[in-house]
């Protein structure tokens, strides 16, 4: 497996297409469309939020079937837009698969942007003559632009990897979970890749990359209505089966997860830094996630890694106080690995050197709970003076 | 009931003292003492944070015991102090209660400041005899200074209210959920009354109103190692037993208990607003706790509020991400009484007008789920560049 210096455009198969529809601002790019040469088998992710955006209702009623295209929008949500929303939503794909000469059921749409507004849906159709004109394997690297919101840059990255068969590619793009004016976005993530996976070993092999990647990453702590991640792999009636085959494919998507997700932190709202809060030997999984997501989300916890400061007290608190059995006698907290407590006891550490190395823009907290051996491990941004910024300032 | 131009000074039968004793910085009141003339019924609820601070350990002992004093002390939590911090605290109230010749069972304690450092316990047992000479009912004022940490101003306020035995008050004195360099500290409320309540009776009452009060606000998120809430009230053979007097009482402690949450609220670290986020028509009382404490900790709707932007969109996904039910068909919101959705769909509204009222000081957020019954109030804060400030730059 070897990370490539390119993005979608590393994966034969596919072709891409963005332009300016104008959907809430002029001058950038808004409507976005990916292609496959082949139908695929497609493997989706959705949010958690009862209050489901309409796409991703849609996405829901058709994964399971080959999917050709992947419409997306965004500056606009289509999220609390009931059935006019839902309409808009199939309304527009099926123009797009009419277009394509496919069943309206091959293609998926995903949507970010402010909740509570209808689509342009006419704009939006006019459009639709030249998204599909200037489809081309060429303009890939167009996507990771058109779907960005208040990212500061877009995010594509590609893996090869090996088989019994020779190479195959995934290639990935994604967008943050930051937010637009003046309403909440998303996370976003389209992947494809030219390696031949089953339904059943791709929806397997997806849910488990991205529960390890894009679902243990917060900025916010806001699940939002539109959360969609999607991965896209040709139809064959000669899918890989080898097991070391699929274990190669397994590990590379991780990778490019990973990546990917580790890009969507670092590029938090106002983020200044990425921390890696690692949780160890708690009494089940249960436990560490619910610990892991206590002192990922903690305002004061993420506040503290703003201003460089060891304070470990607050970590301590947040561990305390999320439900999981921890117990004051067996906590150890470091930070960028000096240990600051101890099974409870305070260590003595040279806090002006620790102030130091916690304005590296990467580090790692590891909190041992030992009460067990279960582990986990998210990856979460400071809080800044530019978060509150970006999101208190967009004002209607 | 009434509210009284005062505080605890109000309530007869009470002494109070407080000094700069240096405890971590020097020209501030760091150590405060509350005395009874006669034992008390005592009631407390505690932090839920399974890492408990010592004299939070040492309350919970005592709380069922009759009461003589509190000893308070700022600028150290005795937290994460492991056997010593426990042993600090028992000394120091040991020696309280030999100099005031009482029981040491009948001195509780509280503590907030920085985690993870011991008491000065030498330094603060040389001052026990200044702090008691100080004692003196004229010096109630002192107490609500000696507990501040990042509050920006002392907190307290009385109510008197009738029995058919005459009038009775409640004073009480409170700091806020804030933080003090460079760790964590706390939600401490210490009231006292003149009105003899047996003590099952005073626990029952109690309880219901913190819950409805000092439990029912949010800053950030963040439950603190040390939160304690204490009333005293003096224990007596002939107890008010008379139901409406015993209503009386609670009514008057509930308004108080209020009143002084809301001073919290809008003290709140580089809080510029407070918003009553009110849950109605929820699934289950469950649900309408569960909403209302996903909308009212939300970063997002917090920014929002700082921003004066009607961003109904970023509540109705913080209630959809909560895991009560909810469904977009049955969901209003309003703010300030302005409808912005109705049963999933969006209204007209007129957006700066809107703008202009969201930067009053106060108003409500009314979120109607439409699946049953149930409801919730909570008081939050808006979160401004200054909340990021305060938690930031106070770096060791």
């Amino acid at each position: 497996m070897k990370f490539l210096d390119s993005g979608l455009a590393a994966v034969p198969g596919y072709s891409y297409s963005a332009i300016e529809c104008n959907i809430k601002y002029s001058g950038r790019l808004d409507y976005a469309l990916i292609v496959a040469d082949s139908p695929c088998n497609a493997s989706g992710m959705f949010t958690t939020n009862k209050i489901t955006a309409a796409p991703v209702i849609l996405c829901q009623e058709r994964i399971d079937t080959p999917i050709k295209a992947i419409l997306i929008n965004a500056t606009n949500a289509n999220a609390c837009t009931g059935t006019e929303g839902k309409q808009n939503a199939e309304l527009l794909t099926r123009d797009i698969a009419d277009k394509l000469k496919t069943s309206q059921e091959s293609i998926l749409m995903a949507s970010t942007g402010i909740i509570g507004y209808q689509l342009p849906a006419e704009k939006m159709l006019k459009s639709h003559s030249s998204l599909i004109e200037k489809l081309a394997p060429a303009n890939a690297s167009l996507v990771p632009r058109a779907i960005m919101t208040t990212d500061t840059k877009p995010k594509e990255l590609a893996v090869s990897f090996s088989t019994s068969r020779g190479d195959f590619s995934i290639g990935g793009t994604v967008k943050g979970s930051g937010m637009i004016a003046p309403n909440m976005a998303t996370l976003l993530g389209f992947l494809v890749t030219n390696a031949p996976i089953a339904k059943h070993e791709l929806d397997i092999i997806f849910k488990r990359a991205v529960n390890n990647t894009l679902n243990a990453i917060t900025i916010d702590g806001d699940t939002s209505t539109n959360d969609t991640a999607i991965v896209l792999s040709p139809i064959s009636d000669n899918y890989l089966v080898n097991k070391q085959d699929l274990d190669n494919f397994a590990e590379a998507l991780l990778a490019l997860l990973m990546k990917l997700a580790e890009m969507l932190v670092a590029d938090g709202e106002g983020a200044t830094k990425m921390v890696k809060i690692i949780i160890k030997n708690a009494a089940s999984k249960d436990d560490a996630q619910l610990i892991v997501k206590s002192v990922a989300e903690s305002l004061l916890v993420k506040t503290a890694f703003f201003g460089n400061d060891p304070n470990w007290g607050r970590i301590a608190c947040a561990a305390g106080y999320s439900g999981a059995h921890v117990q004051e006698e067996t906590l150890s907290i470091s930070i960028a690995g000096i240990p600051l407590l101890v099974n409870g006891s305070p260590v003595d550490f040279d806090s002006k050197a620790l102030f130091e190395i916690m304005k590296n823009a990467e580090y790692s907290v590891v909190v041992d709970i030992g009460q067990g051996t279960s582990e986990a491990i998210m990856l979460t941004s400071d809080i800044s003076y530019d978060y509150v910024k970006i999101n208190a300032e967009y004002s209607t």
